[in-house]
């Protein structure tokens, strides 16, 4: 009897994370499983951190998406544990041929990318003002995006391209502009009012974008 | 001539400021005429800070910006002097009747939004899932927009709105999408190779929106 | 017999949150049930969240506080679990005819004062030098009260005066002067050695502000 | 007549400070003769930092300040120009027999103190609840003070006490209350207003406390 | 029956902290058997906190470490919970006759050192320029040694010197040079490597320092 | 005579910058001609800021440093003006063949590495215990590195590789252990005694890296 009542009493230790013996701290690697709180993930304890969690293979392939052609992997979230409470965060980006990052903006972070090989157009756009900032970048040049802009990148060579974008942030965050506004629930005429497009524009951008058009 | 020589050192050391007898430092009072730095304007000396660089009037009257049928008065910058290193900032909005804030987000910033009177519709969008949180306001309520992300207000009463937003940010700015797509010099072609729209639809928006429009 | 085992698993299960599904965040709506970190809350999983947790309705009328006249509605903790990590916080003030918001300091942040109605004075008092900064304000009127500094405000009109304050820090604390000097268990002697008042008028005030009067 | 113009030029640039040359800052040492910024002083350049900057000599002997018994030596300001930008400061505080810390707060930092020598009193009250956390102390012992919080010090022993108190800012800044609302020119009234004691208590109060009393 | 079930319900229940009740925290005492989070530890209920929490004894007497000829007493972590969140720590260091603290960094924060009794050497040096700043330090000093720069002290005096540091982090963390390259398990070969040592010169500190040393 | 004495008064003017037009900005460009500050360098006028600014070229090819067979160019600081303000510094690093980048560490920032091209072994130290984390990276690979800890990183392959590295700090600072415990101005004994070397050893070491030894 008695083993079955502290089972689960012993589970719910094993659940509840004992990290008392940590009392010094280089690092927080995200456990997984517990709530976030505003400064990211709980800690695993320290005790259970290998040198994989501060490591991410560059084998990982990611799908292709349209009609962007481009893929990209997180260095970030589920993807890299180690990254939690460190303020940064890293993406790999592959731009096939045509390939375009379209309009997007990072809402919690300063951006730095890197140009591993190909050659890409990209640039940001300042508030207020509307002022554009562009260039065109090759093999190993850096540019940098300030948080919050809207931004743009597009392959102009003839392979692939391929970047290395690192944030001070671990959670920086994506709002691509046309899913934003045209992939979400909102009605059109909602849409419309506050974008000045018409409501046929609107209804065929929801088509186009949308998986989840109403009223459309 | 001594006295001609010694007039330009006088007006050096005025320019110069010396702030070194105000050895604490209860704010930080924006003095405009020098350079900013990352963290915002240097200091005034505080032996000349007054009430009123605490204080901005309610009688400012701003003029109504068209087609949106609003106008604001911003509480920061050169409006606002004391506001400098608290690391907030308030705006006071007025939506005439169908007024609209456009489709816009604020690149370094939340804000709390505070209804001083009139009825409004105001939602955001969430980045990478595009979820939508919209609520209709009435006079006395208060409503949230996390950082960055694309937001829109509009008056839905028969009177004019008021509301008094505030940010964690001195120089939180603000992003107006149509403006920052469709107000700038790049050509169409860039921003529909970016935005999937279509060539002729930028060089519609790019006539009613861009001030600055090019090869349209 | 596994029933009976599994149950209180199970429950374990639910008590604790899983919400490693939301793995992009663009908000931290508090979990109230939950321990407080450092940072705030933890957060709600972003898939029970809704637009009531970024709302607070008006129609809150909160009670009187006799002998200051005034009542109010904190927009934070459990009143507004949506500001959970956002480094804000507001809170709307009703001051009655004479009513006044005693001295007092917010010991973590800076606040914006947005004059709603009426006509109020508001002052603070610096540190070290004691500098007075004071103003008449009125309907549509802000002002500025940088962090830990005594303030007060005092309505002088004829009617209700009523204001929006925000702060940047979503757990801002109040500390009345009064409240904090005569309302507490110390001994009045104590109290008086600190204040260098005298014991018999910290009697007095403690039978006036004391609900913990001790020794008195 | 070229001499007489490039003079008051070369000391424009004299006054200027040129500090490219020092890419790399470990440390920003206060030059206190330009502007403030709200992160702090400008940094002298690292060419001409010493040790001196980093060190303060403990035969400093402050005058003792009376009615308190107390003396004190800032461990920031122009005292010690190397603290700036650390996000630290210092004080060593001397109190005499019966020497009291009278009651204040801290508007901009935790701290710790640390007793060097003596016994003493001491405790702070929390916001909205006011509840006292109290404590004697005696050589050795360490004690902890959460920001913005009123708190209060003072000898219990025969002998003179000394404490050192550290703070996580710079510039913390420090509001005796008495002085806070007796030692400045609020008219008796206004004060009485606000802190609900009698006119005639202010009155007298001001005259005890206040160097600037107006109206008394 | 069911009481052997509800007896982990009630136990997961106790385990689980509740400090929904606490809107207003002043401080995040630490609750050492939860899970860390990049902020720190997660708070204990406020009602459960008392003035111990905040105090650190003086009485406590550290064994002394060999070959160094020191003893320190923490105040941070599982000495000091209250410390938590506070953005300080603490660290109180006895040095006997020709006691020294090694060459050593402090990860995450600047130090503030006080000279309680004694006389010692101190110094720092600076990062890419290598520049040493160093000074004897006398009763009643004070010295600053900036993040994460290699620091040394040692007594140059005839008695046991004590000294207190103040960190601005809660979780300073310490990197003793020494223990770092040579108490690893790294083969010696690749601390030759990184270092330029002789591998005969890495085995031997290696036997000097290292409890785990591999290959030697 | 007025000309001669209105030149220096408009270089003066020249000098000092005015930025009071920019009230609204994204970003703050570093004038590297004035003083910096705790948060970095005062920004340049908006109006003068071209998209060159946010650009570092990949053709910069710089010289070899020896023993180590590296080389780097640091995207920060002079070399990328735009970087100022945005929290984030890369460093492009060339290793050739056997080529090392000895034992390190990073006094402000954590680091994100990502490789471009061969085959490397990295890893850090853990402060307190000494643990090593460790792994040998492929082109495309990512590895994270804590602030503070000493760290290293070596080409095991048999071609040049390349890593591009960024840190969450504009200004990072770079401390090789060897270069600050041997090319700095200590005089052999004291390097000895803090480090427990012979100080026969660490005459020899002086040799190999001091360009500034003394004594030896």
């Amino acid at each position: 009897m008695a083993k079955n009542v502290f089972l689960p009493i012993l589970l719910s230790f094993f659940l509840l994370p004992f990290s008392s013996l940590a009392l010094t701290q280089d690092f927080c690697v995200a456990n997984l499983l517990l709530s976030q709180t505003p400064a990211g993930y709980q800690c695993k304890p320290a005790a259970i951190v290998t040198a994989n969690d501060f490591y991410l293979s560059g084998a990982i392939r990611p799908t292709t998406i349209q009609p962007f052609n481009i893929s990209f992997v997180p260095a970030y979230g589920s993807y890299f544990p180690g990254i939690n409470g460190l303020q940064l965060a890293g993406v790999r980006i592959f731009l096939g041929v045509n390939g375009v990052v379209p309009l997007h903006s990072i809402p919690r972070a300063n951006e730095i990318m890197f140009v591993v090989r190909g050659t890409l157009n990209v640039g940001f756009i300042t508030s207020t003002s509307n002022v554009v900032y562009t260039k065109t970048l090759s093999q190993g040049d850096t540019f940098l995006f300030p948080q919050g802009l809207v931004r743009f990148c597009y392959n102009v060579g003839d392979t692939t391209a391929e970047v290395f974008g690192v944030f001070n942030n671990q959670n920086p965050g994506i709002q691509i502009t046309d899913y934003a506004l045209f992939g979400n629930i909102l009605p059109a005429e909602v849409v419309a009012k506050v974008t000045y497009l018409s409501v046929a524009d609107v209804k065929s951008l929801k088509r186009f974008f949308g998986p989840r058009t109403l009223g459309a």
